[in-house]
């Protein structure tokens, strides 16, 4: 038996989420049938971050075991052609048996697309997330250290999450403007369910006047998900990249492939 | 009568097409449709480009007059709500009676993005080309020069091509490339149907190592689309704007809304 780990991007779209589910068609639902056809036996994928349907992601990390002898090639290209059309393995890689996409990950990165006009999106719809109010950026970047750090980041948790505990350390938060787009980075060694959703429907209602800066404190230390904003829309979600320790010899920044995303 | 400009923006991947055909949703038919909504009486939309199915556009301009008595902001937020999630218009002016989006046009604009990687697009497919095969950046650079100016493009047109004339200015051809991408930003007086896919086809050719740079000068003097490689992907090409004279206050250059689209 080898163990594989493989790069996977896709347009959360196309899928009901992750996670298989009857009568739905998920990422893992196609991905698990695509590479059991390569390996001609059932095969079980596990990934890094069990995105919510609507949540893309440039670089989810999945592992899986077989005894079938195939190339890396195969594992990419030849199981590609088995994938649906908006999902793509984009690099695979043996890996030791100890290795497990979520347990050993150390990091995860997701990165937000923020389009702020009055107008909607239509050529990217569901691709970005939007705010059509003129957004403050000052209160915006004012807001931001208070949530970097370690924290019990309970105010940001869905009722669902079912992580043993809510305090995580979000080690990045970067936001960069461009034109009509803000793009936020955030980086953290695990996120609880909905976490940067629920940071992005908070970070707004700062940049929308509805609150100061300041009070991003308050919420943090309210630890209490039923005063806070409610959560952001996935549209402009995606899981940008998982961090591993070096022994496993994966790259560890997301690097993204089509510029921006 | 008054006669109204607007800029639409659309997801080509949504759509059969601008043009209206029955039992097909067009751009045009879901425009028209909106547009007649919001002016309680049929209205006619009359589009700069007549996309092709899978073409996207960033910045398609659109004429139509109407008798109805609406703000700028309901002929563009108004309409917006009723039109599908992947086409939104970005801005409404009122114009004079002599404009004309297609007719008075002095210049279009596309871009095309070209993902050139061995793993095709997953999470952008169908919004981006590809090209699997490593490319000759510096014979692709080469190749543009012989493209760039007044030609008879005869070698890049659609057989079922309408126009009066196969002599158009291509102004402007430029590349950059950005990691696995590659953008192309096509400027001409016109374009011949099929032009910017011919085209990328021609440069492709080159590209991967079929013929030398200085083979395009041939093509575009053989004046025959019978000796040209074939048409390229519509999946990456974007309506980027379109140029009019001063005189009608329509901003004239292309302002991607999403960083690269």
């Amino acid at each position: 038996m080898t163990r594989y780990a493989l790069a996977l991007e896709y347009d959360g779209r196309a899928f009901s989420g992750w996670q298989v589910q009857p009568d739905r068609v998920t990422v893992q639902g196609a991905l698990e049938r695509a590479l059991s056809q390569m390996a001609g036996a059932p095969v079980r994928a596990h990934a890094a971050g069990r995105t919510d349907a609507g949540v893309h992601a440039s670089r989810q990390i999945v592992h899986f075991d077989t005894d079938a002898n195939r190339s890396l090639t195969a594992w990419v290209r030849g199981v590609n052609s088995f994938l649906p059309e908006g999902v793509a393995v984009l690099w695979a890689r043996e890996v030791p048996e100890h290795f497990h996409s979520r347990f050993v990950a150390t990091a995860r990165h997701y990165r937000y697309l923020l389009l702020n006009h009055p107008v909607r999106p239509g050529l990217l719809a569901g691709r970005v997330g939007w705010a059509h109010q003129q957004l403050d950026l000052d209160a915006l970047r004012a807001a931001i250290p208070h949530l970097l750090g370690t924290h019990d980041f309970s105010s940001f948790r869905a009722a669902e999450c079912q992580a043993k505990s809510p305090v995580k350390t979000l080690s990045r938060l970067d936001m960069r403007v461009d034109g009509q787009m803000i793009y936020f980075d955030f980086s953290a060694d695990a996120f609880l369910h909905h976490m940067v959703r629920n940071l992005m429907g908070a970070l707004l209602h700062v940049a929308r006047g509805n609150e100061a800066p300041e009070w991003m404190a308050g919420l943090v230390a309210a630890q209490n998900r039923s005063v806070a904003p409610p959560t952001f829309m996935p549209d402009g979600l995606y899981l940008a990249g998982v961090s591993y320790p070096a022994e496993f010899g994966l790259s560890t920044e997301p690097e993204p492939r089509y510029g921006l995303i």
